[in-house]
């Protein structure tokens, strides 16, 4: 049996996530009848984590096993002819027996935009959350400090995320603007809780604007209460960047 | 009455093009809806050109003559209130009577997107012509160099496009890549015929394919005859980025 590592980029706008639902469309179900359909078995896709509904991503990392004797070449071109224009596989390559996308991931990163002007965007609508307040970057920029390192992210977890362990570790967290006023908040960590970089972000514009001072994350982080750190941002912005292994 | 300019954002791929048409929706009517219904007039928005179906703009410029007393500021966040989330008005500010936004643009900008790489594109599906061919960037800017300049562009505009005078001017006409395999070609005119850098882009395609060299811009220019240039580059991957006055 062959293990199949797969490099996968999609928008998310049409699907309720990365993971299986009944009666929902998902990412993995849309990959694993593709996949099946081209390998005639049933297969099954390991991602290397969720991504929530709306959520993007220009690099996830899922694998496969299969008895198939197609090559990776025409596995891959015939398996992209049956996605639809939203998904697609970037690169197919074989992985010894016991490389698993999820147990095996070392790091993610995720970038998150966010539209900063006075009047919203037609061209990036679906790829941004649109904040119309000025944002100060030096602010945000010292509030991302905060959050960088090894902490109980407890209160940037969803409400109801039922992990024991919260403790994750940030090894970076940097905010660009660009000339169009496109701000990306690139952050990278060893695992991400559910809804976490939604959470940061939604905190570090509230810093941004002048509703919180940078230095509450401190006592956010401190007070491990999911009510503490304010708006969740939406779906749209958030992209799946890299896994690393 | 004022004559108030616009500069407009629109994701085209929902649209049949700018101009106003019978039985079908375009940019112009559905400003022109959204204008009349806040102003309380039959209003009629002169743009600076056409853009055709599937071909968005970063940066349309437009104008119309109002009655309104309703200030700038109040008229744009009225208006762009009823518009779709695919259509944005940017700016508006009140200019001399006697500007028009088609008479008195000096030159306009365009970028056409080509995503070229072995695999297409999710994210970008919507604003890329997708190529998989390598393409030889050295042989594309040097046919971009031999249609540079003033000549009769008759070869490279639609057929049975109808004007008498074919002859434009390319102050600039430039190709880069992006480490993402994002090919633009930025190409600013005194002005553009009727499917004109589609047809370039086009051209310069085959060419980077190796399909044809960059020399026969020469011959084909000098031929006058729409059928030499070859393919039409698709609508989705062109964007109106300026218009300058």
């Amino acid at each position: 049996m062959r293990n199949l590592k797969m490099v996968i980029e999609y928008d998310g706008s049409g699907y309720h996530g990365w993971q299986r639902q009944l009666g929902r469309i998902t990412i993995q179900q849309v990959l694993e009848e593709s996949i099946s359909s081209i390998t005639q078995e049933d297969v099954r896709v390991v991602g290397s984590g969720r991504t929530d509904a709306g959520v993007h991503a220009m690099n996830q990392v899922a694998n496969f096993m299969t008895n198939s004797t197609i090559g990776e070449r025409n596995l891959l071109a015939g398996i992209n002819s049956l996605l639809p224009p939203d998904i697609v596989i970037k690169r197919m390559m074989e992985v010894d027996a016991d490389f698993h996308a999820r147990y095996h991931a070392r790091s993610k990163v995720y970038v998150y935009q966010i539209y900063n002007g006075t009047v919203r965007s037609a061209l990036y609508r679906q790829y941004v959350w649109f904040v119309r307040s000025p944002l100060n970057m030096d602010w945000m920029k010292e509030g991302a400090m905060l959050l960088t390192g090894t902490h109980d992210f407890s209160s940037f977890c969803a409400s109801g995320c039922g992990l024991i362990n919260h403790v994750r570790t940030i090894e970076r967290l940097e905010i660009d603007r660009d000339n169009n006023g496109l701000l990306k908040v690139n952050v990278e960590a060893d695992g991400f809780l559910r809804y976490m970089v939604r959470n940061m972000v939604g905190m570090l514009v509230d810093i941004g604007k002048g509703n919180r001072r940078p230095n509450d994350i401190t006592d956010v982080i401190g007070a491990k209460d999911r009510r503490r750190a304010g708006v969740t941002a939406p779906a749209q912005g958030l992209f799946l960047k890299e896994v690393r292994y």
